[in-house]
């Protein structure tokens, strides 16, 4: 039986793929990946270096910016496609933005087809963990806890679940920049956060949060709160 | 100036390594890493394959089930061979499992360096992905809010942790077994846990929390909680 493939690409730059990742992709004859609707895929940007010319390629559109309801019939149509090919006996290797299995995509495919086909999970390095190196900031040391939550929430959530940590990674930033800044102001942890856009990328930009005056930010970018002040000793 | 890397080596399988740390595994000339106090390293295994021969290494010991502070000495002592290296303009790569800065030991021989030497963190899988994937099992989808805390806490701490998000991540579980499990089923969340020992090597082992009698598992096992009952949709 044909097997379905979930690859983490890590968080953005190339090199930050896994040997594994980067050993599927040379083998794999069939490619799926999520896009925006305009075609654009950060997952296939990432993994780009290691996709060898010729492959079969599926892009899946998504739109992440609309309730995940509206998505769901998207979803349905690509594991039917994917399902084709695995059906034909051709692997194939979904890409997922950071680590599949952390908010990835991947994993409304996995509940549609795990059941059917053999699958396969290759964990990524997640945006949290890219965030963290690039800013030069430690997540967590010692006996302190780290919460991870999407700003989606509504702000009085995300102000109860920072209350419940010693630090915070937020993700799926966006266009929830603004509420999430007035929620971490209000919790006075504005000194203690720092945002990253574009990690990995030629376009990365790490700034201390008192100095972003933007409402909004790309998308995939993450904000990290540790309330310690100094490094682990 | 020569520069300090950490290299987060991934959860076990030295597949799960990403291209950038192994390649500076090809080219730095110095490798340091922890190991225990009878001299074994689990991130030196990881790495294993990756470590060209005629490199010099620098293991230092700690003690990881001792309190903090009384490593903190092993630490200096460490940060001054590793500087005595960097001094002589050789570039020094410590090895950390997973990700150096979820719970990593490099961040003692960071807070220690960093303002004296050009320093690069490389992200890595952490174990929390590395146990999803090989669970199958999502760690937070959607909406939902991820916890993520070292078993070393005192019991009401980790109680009250755990009723704060959606799906919980457990690190260095060890001999903090018996406490976790007892917290666990205290907030009804046994039958939503799932437990992981060495993740990766080729005695890995996963089973239902309900199914594990002892009282203690290895230090690096991880356990996973998510509330919801179904994949993501």
């Amino acid at each position: 039986m044909a097997t379905l493939y979930g690859l983490g690409v890590g968080p953005g730059d190339p090199e930050l793929i896994t040997l594994k990742a980067a050993r599927l992709l040379r083998n794999v004859p069939v490619i799926a990946y999520p896009a925006t609707l305009s075609g654009e895929s950060m997952a296939r940007a990432i993994a780009a270096p290691h996709i060898p010319e010729g492959r079969s390629e599926l892009p899946f559109a998504i739109d992440i910016t609309a309730p995940h309801a509206d998505n769901r019939a998207r979803y349905d149509a690509a594991a039917r496609a994917i399902e084709a090919h695995l059906a034909a006996n051709r692997d194939v290797a979904v890409l997922c933005e950071g680590d599949p299995f952390l908010y990835g995509s991947f994993m409304y495919l996995f509940t549609r087809l795990a059941g059917r086909w053999p699958v396969t999970v290759v964990p990524g390095v997640s945006s949290l963990n890219g965030a963290a190196a690039a800013l030069h900031r430690p997540l967590v040391a010692g006996n302190e806890t780290l919460i991870v939550l999407p700003a989606t929430l509504p702000g009085d959530i995300l102000a109860a679940r920072l209350a419940s940590a010693d630090a915070a990674a937020v993700l799926k930033v966006g266009r929830h920049f603004a509420k999430l800044k007035r929620v971490i102001a209000e919790a006075g942890l504005t000194a203690r956060a720092e945002v990253i856009e574009r990690i990995g990328f030629a376009d990365q930009r790490c700034r201390k949060l008192s100095a972003v005056a933007d409402d909004a930010v790309p998308y995939f970018s993450v904000v990290l709160i540790r309330r310690a002040t100094e490094g682990p000793q």
